[in-house]
């Protein structure tokens, strides 16, 4: 197995908002069957950001990411903030994160933002893997944070009793190990782009012309027709994915994968009947935290060792657009 | 020079809205004397997406850039959205961009969005650069589409006669030339960061609890501050910038800024007082089109040859973050 560019995880830290919403609350407000969404939804509970903002869970999760990693927000050469959710639209989700840490008011590190919605922490793990191999950087921070209960509509109860909060962070370093990233594969099938959506606040319903209304302002997903494209698409992306590898998906020795639903994880198990063991699935008590998701279950596998130095590690998601994002790494905490 | 990472501007286009709307038309609107917005602002008029979405310019500015390069869509390889504004919080602006593509639809090009608000055009060319050095890109495209007219206060007149729309597109690909990256940096001034900002619309206030205000929902500028800020961070960037390359400021044949002012202009021209005539200052009839407020006026100096094959290019910015870019370039279509 080639590494085609080498870093470590040098710390990972990540934070849980301190409300938790059990799925029998909102069976009881939505009126629904006790037991019923957990059976068709896949979650038992999840965290909720009812006193946390964004930034401030990204703080908390970069903080305990630092600490793991024994150096100090000034040791951090670039910031970049890779979520989907945000506290303002201008500025950037990274620099209010910085302006967070007031010991890094005079730092000058740069902060940026990558969106691929779900996906966002495989793509801004691939863009930290190039900064590194530029030579100009040391340590990497990557941190996502999500709230998603004011973009949920209680009248759309398969995602109303879906979504999570939560956020994770790592620090991505230069090292002399043999780990880092052995592939990355990142493609958008566009048909798919509107069956995921939020259809106000931008320009094209803004605010401004279109006064709130859950339907209006919340996520908005089509899920059959999006489980029929993942149904083609994934396959396809796997293969490709895995061709021109010496490994198979059956011999990684851990797969991440975004903790989009039940039945998305489902056919991941699926496609990996061999060895269904090593697939982290934490969506009973997160349910899906959009582009955290994947952050967070990560941070719990390196946390609780599930996934150990030298073990190979297979991030996989899918995401509004529609974009599948795989990245397949060698893990070093070194 | 040496040339880090090497790429060529294969195409270029831009898109500007067929509304123009001039500041005598603005003065009457705010009871201001005649004259009075280009005296003290800068512009005279700006093109306004009256009947455009983000979305469609960045499609035209797109289509242009590809017959500039005389390739069609089928033969990009990722499309990178570099903007603030949006049509839409979900999905990404890249992915939008290429769904409206008919032709692309069974195309699986991936579509990221890169962030840093009016310096977003510069990262993207960063990352582009990194991508294509990786060797798995041909072609690489950047879109930035910028439609800010529902996010002005018509009560703030500095900021409500400083912006326009806009969209501009390039392509960035593999060459055997001797073209490319010389130096990219970006640094991120937190003591700024909220000196910039949209306040609703966000998770921090949230359309759902916070009804629609022009205050509340438009860009909020403390100019002054940020002035002072500038004129301190702006000649350490540009120092620490070239202090390792051969080359000075003066030395640059084009010079190409964000339009963000008209003071912030003269800044920089003060900065390179001994060759004045070599920048790009669009500001009078375009305004500040944030994000693309850079590669429009790049794209210009394509167009009407005053960027030459072989010459050096220097893109700068400042943006809400508080962020100042810049990137040094080879110019070269081949």
């Amino acid at each position: 197995m080639k590494i085609q560019r080498a870093f470590s995880i040098k710390g990972a830290g990540k934070y849980l908002p301190k409300t938790v919403i059990t799925s029998s609350k909102i069976e009881s407000e939505l009126n629904l069957p006790e037991g019923y969404i957990f059976k068709r939804i896949g979650v038992k509970s999840r965290h909720s950001a009812k006193e946390e903002s964004n930034t401030f869970m990204a703080k908390q999760a970069l903080n305990n990411a630092l600490k793991d990693a024994n150096i100090s927000i000034k040791d951090i050469d670039c910031l970049i903030g890779a979520s989907a959710t945000f506290d303002y639209i201008i500025p950037n989700r990274s620099s209010l994160i910085k302006n967070a840490f007031e010991e890094a008011l005079d730092l000058d590190f740069p902060c940026i933002d990558i969106n691929t919605v779900c996906t966002s922490f495989i793509s801004a793990l691939d863009y930290a893997s190039l900064l590194l191999s530029s030579g100009d950087y040391q340590h990497i921070a990557i941190v996502s944070s999500e709230s998603s209960s004011n973009g949920l509509n209680p009248n759309d109860s398969e995602t109303y009793s879906l979504f999570g909060d939560g956020a994770a962070a790592v620090i991505i370093s230069r090292t002399n190990q043999k780990s880092g990233l052995i592939q990355y594969k990142s493609k958008t099938y566009s048909e798919a782009a509107k069956y995921t959506i939020i259809e106000g606040g931008g320009n094209m319903n803004h605010t401004k012309n279109t006064p709130y209304d859950p339907a209006m302002y919340s996520f908005k997903m089509q899920g059959k027709k999006l489980l029929k494209n993942v149904k083609t698409t994934l396959p396809k992306f796997l293969s490709q994915f895995f061709k021109p590898l010496t490994v198979s998906l059956q011999d990684v020795n851990l797969i991440v994968p975004h903790q989009a639903s039940k039945l998305g994880i489902r056919m991941l198990i699926g496609l990996n009947k061999n060895n269904s063991a090593n697939i982290v699935d934490q969506l009973e008590n997160h349910g899906n935290c959009i582009a955290a998701s994947i952050p967070i279950a990560l941070v719990s596998s390196i946390e609780n060792k599930t996934l150990k130095e030298g073990d190979t590690c297979f991030l996989l998601g899918t995401a509004a657009g529609m974009t599948i994002g795989g990245l397949l790494f060698k893990y070093s905490k070194l």
